[in-house]
């Protein structure tokens, strides 16, 4: 069975969508700005359960998402859209507000203005679709298209929590908010992804990096579209991995906790690439670098204690 | 319970949300162009059965009613996002395919770019949200908020077809080609909308219109939206409603048809007020008189035969 990216790939073949394929589409603003854009829809079941999460979280998840990519472009958020078609069992219940209120929280953080969206009655189940546009300097927009062989691989935090608060959440069935310290971090790193738009933007306004994606669909599968993009290759170590320090309370083998590092989605943290020059300054404030550009185009290594693997691009967002 | 219309007023309420109420939201763009931007969410058995409608008509018809949107705020369309929820039973068919087919193929009309989106699975129904995004120059796109009591109620085209079209689908229970044309007619004016993009640019062009809105929900549900947003009422003469010629064929009863011209729903023609120094350049035309702008805040008057009645918002989108 065809995945989403086959699906989109064979769109963007047929109907030649030149604009399709980053985080963020980049549209001309004005003389000096360009609008970025980017559209993410959420399923309940496929993306989130109802059971697991108060409507908040989920509202505050479902413009976190889209700030995340405006966050990988390097952009300033500005406006965004919402909108959501809602199952009857929810329609008079305080849910759209509660829903909404968990929204706005977020927005008023990063000074974003809903605009515009849709409200519809749903048969079955909710289904969220966020847009939410930026701006940042023309031509300035930071791509996946654009890393080059010998450039360092980073990333700006601790991966493999929000896929090991999903499997708490599967095993408890819902959000106790009595969980240990660790287990209740890992959940709301799963149900509270923080967009990191300032760090995206710092980024970008220094012109450190080259290249820069954000993690949703995990490691493995975020490297390889990165790498397919800018028509290179791969070396990762996993000696240099930042596992989410929360896994060792949770998970026992070594084994299982890389896993999700490696292919656990939803981290939300950025992934970038930089030029060697700036390697020094990067790994002295807060960014790891996990491994480098080859030319070696859509190959992506492994290193594990000195031997070379390959790395199947096996990141899931959805459960 | 509570209406789409009533939950997106109490949220507009409590979240100050300043730029939602007309068809399009306006943003600024540069110095000499605003941008109009709308979304629209399609869910199946909601918006559509999968069983009346090709693919392709799906597709064309999630972006001809965000089309219709720009349309009403004689704006020009320029690009588009498609999030699109498939269910399990339609994603490895050629579906996906055939649905773009048909959006792309009145894009292109339009010259509307698609730059982004999303694809997700979805447990249960096809959900679909469809983004435009349009441009008017600075100041001038034609809102909902600016008809004065006195300026003359006009439609672009006849109403009740689509209302129509839906009630022989439900009958036939699918797209049936070999229908006689009259009911032919009436099924495509339901599943294959025209947008009237032309017409609403040339009416803001030409400066003759004093508010707007399309036809969606039905005319006495937008009359209602168009006249609180201006703080004004509006007299409509049943005589001057221009019924569709073809219910004629279909719906024997004279009461019926009205009934279906009132408040049946998604002709997407569009209703605008202008004042009376255009009425007869506008009649001239291609443009129905159907009314006035009274200084009646909030009430709709029905002129039948002499006697007033007051017209109740009574229009339905959803089946």
């Amino acid at each position: 069975m065809s995945s989403e990216f086959e699906v989109l790939e064979m769109l963007r073949r047929k109907f030649s969508l030149e604009k399709i394929g980053d985080d963020c589409a980049v549209l001309p603003k004005d003389s000096e700005t360009d609008l970025v854009i980017t559209a993410d829809m959420l399923v309940e079941d496929i993306d989130f359960r109802l059971e697991w999460a108060k409507p908040e979280f989920i509202g505050h998840k479902a413009l976190a998402v889209s700030l995340s990519d405006i966050a990988a472009m390097g952009a300033d958020p500005t406006w965004a859209m919402l909108s959501i078609a809602v199952p009857e069992h929810l329609w008079d219940t305080k849910f759209i507000e509660k829903f909404y209120r968990g929204w706005h929280k977020l927005a008023k953080i990063h000074k974003v203005e809903l605009v515009g969206g849709d409200i519809s009655r749903s048969p079955d189940n909710l289904v969220i679709d966020s847009i939410v546009a930026g701006e940042v300097p023309k031509g300035a927009a930071v791509l996946r298209s654009t890393a080059k062989p010998g450039d360092g691989i980073f990333v700006t935090g601790e991966l493999g929590g929000a896929a090991a608060g999903l499997k708490i959440l599967d095993d408890w069935g819902w959000y106790n908010p009595d969980l240990p310290r660790e287990k209740l971090q890992l959940v709301e790193k799963q149900l509270k992804p923080i967009p990191h738009v300032s760090i995206g933007k710092l980024l970008r306004k220094n012109a450190l990096v080259s290249a820069m994606i954000d993690l949703s669909d995990g490691l493995s599968s975020d490297i390889h579209h990165l790498c397919r993009s800018s028509g290179v290759g791969a070396k990762i170590y996993v000696r240099k991995l930042p596992v989410d320090a929360n896994l060792t309370a949770v998970i026992k083998s070594p084994a299982e906790r890389l896993e999700l590092a490696l292919n656990g989605g939803e981290d939300f943290e950025l992934l970038f690439t930089a030029p060697k020059k700036y390697f020094s300054s990067l790994e002295s404030t807060l960014f790891y670098r996990i491994g480098e550009i080859t030319p070696n185009v859509g190959t992506i290594e492994l290193m594990v204690r000195g031997e070379t693997r390959i790395l199947p691009p096996r990141g899931y967002r959805h459960f």
